[in-house]
């Protein structure tokens, strides 16, 4: 007998037909002698109608009462699929997050889990029953709701297979796995078997949708295995472990990000400092940079270019702009015509090829690159927003057909 | 200052603009310098919104998950009134009936409030805060949600204003007061001033709508005062507390009850333990008995005749028709073409010629009296279904203007 996690998200309990599915999936899990937690989300468009009854009321409402509203979504999803697995006649009990024993540090909206109390949960297994607990939620020191942020279901999912040292953490969604690269995109793209999770973490990170990094993080930190399968396909999914066959397959996938926008602040004296002082600013007002370029110009003037999400772009405009004088630059500029293609795997490490490959595949199709960052186990390269499927596919073609 | 708590009903809080309403309502109690307690229901058709939801998965679901789901309508809108009140600039903390310390036995469905630990809402009222609060809803003592079933909202506002010794206990509606008799059935009906808790409890038995007995009961009990006021009119309400002048007016008001049925046992031999059996027997299968009538008929048998609500009309049938054999009855019928008029009122236990002047009103009217039933504030007599409107007015007549 294993203990099973499967995690459900909102779409997989959108309606009443949905739910009754996933009530199936669970107690067929059940029926083979597992023990099975399930974690679900908020129905389909339940949070985001909660979010526009709170908007007609007050844009600006606190943070805390967003959580309170919020919360109540996850509390009607697992109400419900617990009915629907009580129509099939299993016995079954439905928790809260802080019934489940949730404990988070008290940044509402964006919390981050300190630790479960697992005995409510371990007291419902002990009796038989399957037990369906509310993603996304929990309570901080102050006995007050707060949510997860992004990707907070799969976070609750995978913290709670760590806490009862489960045999499985299953990720059900709307695709059947992890992909080479977006289908969507690269129709010669294909699932993989499996994948390490610090090449899911790089392909969470790249851009890949599948999974959020928190996540991925907490499964690596507790050593929790993995799988990511679909709710409407009766397939097996991707599994994500520890130590992969890395011979098997040299790169594990392409990814393709383009919520990404290129800024350089250009002709600015060769003096030390420079760069500390525009990223330092950038650090202080919370802006992520991602890769970053600095080239060494003509006439004691050097360049220097990073990448931002396209959020932030704005922000780190107003940051340039201001610091423009004072580092006695000659202009700023900004581009989010930009694309950042990424290909992931642990394989690259001891095969220094890899780089080469990727470029003549680029250069091949005639596909300028405009920055490079490389990892251990990841290459990107920054191009034109245009040729971005044309690149994720060039790629695709030259490492994994 | 005065510690005020304020129950809006589901009505008063259905849309953006109506939460609005009430929030400023309650600012405005608050600046005037009381500290105050909100309870609400869930929004509008939140609940029926819910229920349909759960019927569609499982007709059949267990009440524990039924509360689970429903205790989420209140949950929603105690953070909207909040976010509303956010926004008129008040400092505001919103509650579920578990954190507010809502602690009820593990009925679900239709529990009782065992214990209230007020500790969490003395704490917020003491930084200042206004309390929202979940009406309707607490924790059994295996930390599950359940909900309070019917009236549920004014119990947990009277239960609150009792553990904290509130100055006042006000019932928002969409009535605006207690009246002496329904206005929709007598044009000449008044608004009461006040009303002393027996006589509210009456009324509340015997059909007016207005507030829920268990709630009144436990004012009675705590000795809360409460009032009775309408959410859409800013007009003064009803009060409801222990004595009030009982010289001023002989009865309070006049109540009418269609949601009743009657039934008869007839030719019963007249022997010990009839009456016995069949009561006993009814009240085995939780079928409440409100008049009951006696006659003894001629030739030693005897006729028994009693009401119940019309939802217990088939199973009490039922039992009759058991019965009918083994006491050696020889008929059993029923009649739900009747209605309860009853007249409530503290001054009527030192006015012997209340009951005669009620029988001589009905009398000049011609409506036949078929039952008769007496308590030290109140008389009920059961008519006709057709009659019940006339009844009404010409009592209310008789006795008010």
């Amino acid at each position: 007998m294993s203990l099973i996690v499967q995690k459900f998200g909102g779409s997989s309990v959108a309606n009443a037909e949905r739910v009754l599915h996933v009530a199936k999936i669970v107690t067929d899990t059940y029926a083979k002698g597992n023990s099975v937690i399930v974690v679900v989300s908020a129905q389909g468009d339940t949070t985001d109608d909660l979010i526009a009854k709170a908007e007609e009321i007050n844009p600006k409402a606190s943070k805390r009462e967003m959580d309170m509203l919020l919360s109540s979504g996850e509390q009607i999803s697992i109400a419900l699929l617990a009915m629907a697995i009580e129509s099939l006649g299993y016995p079954v009990k439905s928790l809260t997050g802080w019934q489940a024993g949730f404990q988070t540090d008290s940044s509402y909206g964006n919390s981050r889990i300190r630790r479960i109390q697992s005995e409510r949960v371990e007291h419902e297994l002990g009796k038989g029953n399957i037990c369906i607990v509310a993603g996304f939620q929990g309570l901080n020191r102050y006995d007050d709701i707060t949510t997860l942020g992004r990707g907070g279901s799969d976070t609750s999912a995978v913290a709670l297979a760590a806490a009862l040292h489960a045999d499985l953490c299953q990720i059900y969604t709307d695709v059947d796995g992890v992909y080479t690269a977006d289908p969507r995109i690269a129709n010669k793209a294909v699932k993989l078997d499996e994948i390490s999770y610090d090449e899911m973490l790089e392909l969470a990170t790249l851009g890949a949708n599948v999974l959020h990094n928190r996540s991925v993080e907490m499964a690596k930190k507790y050593n929790v295995p993995m799988e990511v399968l679909s709710s409407m396909k009766d397939l097996p999914g991707t599994q994500i472990k520890e130590v992969v066959d890395v011979e098997k397959m040299l790169i594990r996938g392409v990814a393709r990000d383009n919520d990404v926008a290129r800024l350089s602040i250009i002709g600015v004296p060769d003096r030390p400092g420079v760069a500390f002082k525009v990223f330092s600013t950038l650090s202080a007002k919370k802006i992520n940079v991602d890769i970053i370029l600095q080239s060494i110009g003509r006439d004691d003037t050097k360049d220097i270019s990073f990448t931002v999400s396209r959020s932030h772009k704005q922000a780190a405009m107003d940051i340039l702009e201001e610091l423009k004088n004072s580092l006695g630059a000659k202009a700023v500029v900004c581009d989010d015509n930009v694309s950042k293609v990424s290909i992931v795997g642990a394989g690259m490490q001891s095969n220094p090829g890899v780089a080469a490959k990727m470029f003549e595949a680029l250069g091949a199709a005639n596909i300028n690159i405009q920055m490079i960052s490389t990892s251990e186990i990841k290459i990107s390269v920054l191009i034109h927003l245009n040729d971005s499927e044309r690149a994720v596919n060039a790629i695709h073609d030259a490492f994994i057909i």
